[in-house]
């Protein structure tokens, strides 16, 4: 049985990722938590997570004892590991163009991670007015992603942005959320698209366990004293 | 035949990835230049990079005008349409360690990335003492690195990362370039896989274009001013 260690489900987006993709996709596994805590280096996340890999984060996925960390070596291995399930888009471009727009996130959207953590119980619509009127690259990162959703949607026809679900809306789910979270201002395509992502069943799974965390990282939390 | 659009040679790092792959790997390829300016999205890189991609960075791949943008959606282009060239390895756990490790590599070692900016035909020793003594971050991201190549070099008994040169070898090429100009330390058996890969023939290529280019741009030169 596949292993995938992971964090809080309420704030760690990059766990999200391939829990939400193997839950959408059907591949059974079995979820290893690992809570978050100081960071330090000193404390049981660090500790436990140091047994698995040498990087020392989440998300890392193990099967019969061989590691896979980060969220898109994962990704690929999973698309290698159960071919059948199309986790790529199946044409040889849809896939170039899937791989870009996840590489894009996987090394940018800088500011949006950085200002908008992912906080998914919490409703941060004053917070996110802030953020946008502060925050050039917030609004630079959200007009990128909004052009992209919007193309990859007119030019595939939805309900998802290469046509079927695919790992590139596994990779965006988690922006999906931190827009919920901020009330980002987005056009209407681009809200229905995040709507129906939150109602896949295999993230509709991931919100509701997070609701149900009722956990309160401090270092998390930029925006709030307390839940 | 595919175009491969790059900035400067000498400072350009993830230009440097696909190219050195596709030149190591034997693929050949037209090369665009767009030299670096003023980044401030009104200048001539802007402008020209902005006619093939929406995403505005090098390096990108374009094959019969369908463009591949970022350097490890380009690798797996390129795995996929010269399956025969082994840029992964052909192992499946090796091919997922490889892209573990370069996935580490697109979305970490900021330390380095930051404080330690490529500059192929630069000489600072001096630079690369005052940035060890102070910056802890460049020292935690060089542990890393050299057990990852430690590691792997004895497991797969070398040359390369995973035996023979893969796509992981070009990932980490720009790496082996900075040790070199700032003399971080590193232990004799990394550096003489230092050695080696500057010695791969599309790597010294890529090291004499570097030289050849004679091209100062201030922002990427935050220990020199002047050549």
């Amino acid at each position: 049985m596949l292993q995938l260690f992971i964090a809080n489900k309420n704030y760690s987006s990059w766990s999200m990722r391939p829990w939400v993709l193997m839950r959408q996709a059907g591949i059974p596994f079995e979820e290893r938590f690992v809570r978050f805590d100081e960071y330090s280096g000193g404390g049981d996340f660090s500790a436990r997570v140091a047994g698995v890999t040498p990087v020392g984060k989440v998300p890392v996925l193990v099967d019969q004892g061989f590691a896979v960390w980060d969220s898109l070596a994962i990704a690929e291995y999973l698309d290698e590991r159960f071919p059948e399930r199309g986790l790529w888009p199946r044409d040889a471009r849809g896939r170039a163009r899937a791989r870009s727009v996840c590489a894009e996130m996987h090394s940018g959207f800088t500011a949006v991670r950085t200002h908008c953590p992912m906080n998914i119980e919490a409703r941060l619509p004053e917070a996110g007015r802030i953020i946008w009127r502060d925050q050039p690259g917030v609004r630079a990162d959200m007009a990128r992603i909004v052009a992209m959703w919007s193309g990859l949607l007119a030019e595939h026809g939805g309900p998802m942005l290469f046509g079927e679900f695919s790992i590139a809306d596994a990779y965006y789910a988690p922006v999906c959320t931190r827009i919920r979270t901020y009330a980002l201002p987005v056009p209407p395509e681009v809200a229905a698209y995040i709507d129906r992502v939150c109602a896949l069943p295999g993230v509709a799974a991931w919100i509701a366990d997070a609701l149900a965390e009722q956990d309160f990282i401090p270092q998390d939390e930029p925006w709030r004293a307390q839940r």
